[in-house]
């Protein structure tokens, strides 16, 4: 039995309509639940039909349908946090074993009350993991982020050979396990324009990305680079590589999402359960005029199938 | 009369075959005039027809068909610097009002004993402009870099409010004045991840990006932002602007490149005259196979004919 629970994310956003739009265009067996997490009011205010077999877990935070809307809020910030935590018990005792989390609102998760730095933050603090990775996936282009949410200053600090060593071995080992790629081919950006060009553009390539790639071949994984991230895109393409590594959050991900918009999905790499989530954020412009895109949302929910399914 | 100076770039790598097949696909009027910078023998082992009408300047460094090809090597990086200073002379006594430079190998010509750090600035030096930036035109997409040629971690301190405003006023008059366009719209990328998230994510935003933003808002200009880095692509496209500007070099870049690779252009503004260049480099590994694709090339003689005719 699959048993994936899914929040709605910030009532406030455009995370109930799309999960119930993507939900209304899966169709999965007898042998698969869906665990919703958010209130009753809130999926009824979207307008759209009530998905049908989905279990919906509400916290009672909203209990009627006149909460606000299309912008960063302490009631539905708090709600929305609520239904993450609902979803991290589930979790623990074992009533789903996949999560796919909708966008929710730093903001208003702070407004709430809480201290909040992300999902994928929470969730290795809950589950007591150091060691995880930020995927993004749409079709076969893949990309690991070795740095995410920190000043940009702060990056070139933050990289070590020993970080490149076990993000990349991590991601490796989910392309094999996860999605059962015999042998993943794994391509790496430097950190620095032109890949550092020799040492003329900044030295971290030569002291901390060589050696780190080393490494990764002496254990035998398939990896080349650091190559200039201007041209990985390229090279990867023509490479028929299966991931990509980037040193740093605006280095390869304005490209993915230029590219993949639409159908990105986030995977957390290395935490005890599988999570995906769409690539976009809570939208509030967009909310409750049914125009949000729920393509991102059902390539999360999908994905988070298959890798069940493995 | 519209005098057009291209240099042939490396005779090692793909620009003499690139240089050719462009000129072959332009058609210009009687009162265009080409002046090629390169040495005969070098055109003719491209084995490509010798365009007609049009000047060859001859080094004669490179005096028989017998030189290395394919790789950076001191006798062909020593001739395609001297194309090149043949072209400034060109440029400075006003035999030529415009120059296209073709793809060089930095490394090439350090071998050859000159200091070089690319043609950009040689030529700010060689005619004593110290304000000048690179932007990035394909189409209606057009980028404007903040910072090029330096290491990741002294990214943050290049970037000053002064800075921001000096370049985007420059480049605000040359989409004005060189490419006519009444009122450019203008979008700025931050710094930082989620342009710093509301000082979360880094503060330059804050202290940085939003006075000189004001600042140029006072002068009229039509700029907005900071934006997201990893969304501004679709703002861009959504918000008809015209130049959008980001902070450093693999910011934005890589989407260019991935985005319009066969087409993109590379123009400095802010000299005393007008210069263009295609988007790629001498690419060794294609030399000499007729193999190169000359789109760029093309795209940047056309944009430099396109600005002299202003």
């Amino acid at each position: 039995m699959v048993l994936l629970g899914v929040t709605i994310g910030d009532p406030a956003g455009i995370g109930p309509e799309v999960v119930l739009k993507a939900l209304a265009r899966i169709k999965v067996g007898p042998g698969t639940k869906f665990v919703l997490f958010g209130d009753t009011p809130v999926l009824k205010r979207t307008g759209l039909p009530a998905p049908e077999g989905v279990t919906v877990i509400t916290s009672g935070i909203i209990n009627n349908q006149a909460f606000p809307k299309g912008k960063a809020n302490s009631l539905t910030g708090k709600a929305a946090y609520q239904y993450f935590l609902d979803a991290i018990s589930f979790l623990k005792s074992g009533e789903i074993k996949a999560l796919v989390t909708a966008p929710v609102s730093k903001e208003a998760i702070n407004l709430a009350g809480f201290k909040f730095r992300g999902h994928t933050e929470v969730l290795a603090e809950k589950f007591g993991v150091t060691d995880y990775g930020m995927l993004f996936s749409a079709g076969t282009f893949r990309l690991l982020l070795l740095t995410t949410h920190l000043p940009l200053s702060g990056v070139s600090k933050e990289i070590t050979a020993e970080l490149i060593f076990r993000k990349v071995s991590l991601a490796n080992r989910f392309l094999k396990s996860g999605l059962g790629i015999k042998n993943p081919k794994i391509i790496i950006c430097g950190l620095n324009p032109h890949s550092g060009e020799g040492g003329c553009l900044g030295k971290e390539e030569e002291t901390i990305f060589k050696p780190a790639i080393a490494l990764l071949l002496k254990e035998g994984l398939d990896v080349s680079g650091p190559v200039s991230a201007d041209s990985a895109y390229r090279i990867y393409c023509q490479g028929e590589f299966h991931l990509m590594v980037s040193a740093y959050h605006d280095q390869v991900l304005p490209l993915f999402k230029a590219l993949y918009f639409d159908r990105g999905v986030n995977v957390t790499v290395g935490l005890p359960f599988i999570r995906t989530s769409p690539d976009h954020g809570a939208a509030f412009d967009l909310a409750y005029k049914n125009l949000a895109d729920s393509r991102s949302m059902e390539a999360a929910i999908k994905l988070a199938l298959r890798l069940s399914a493995v």
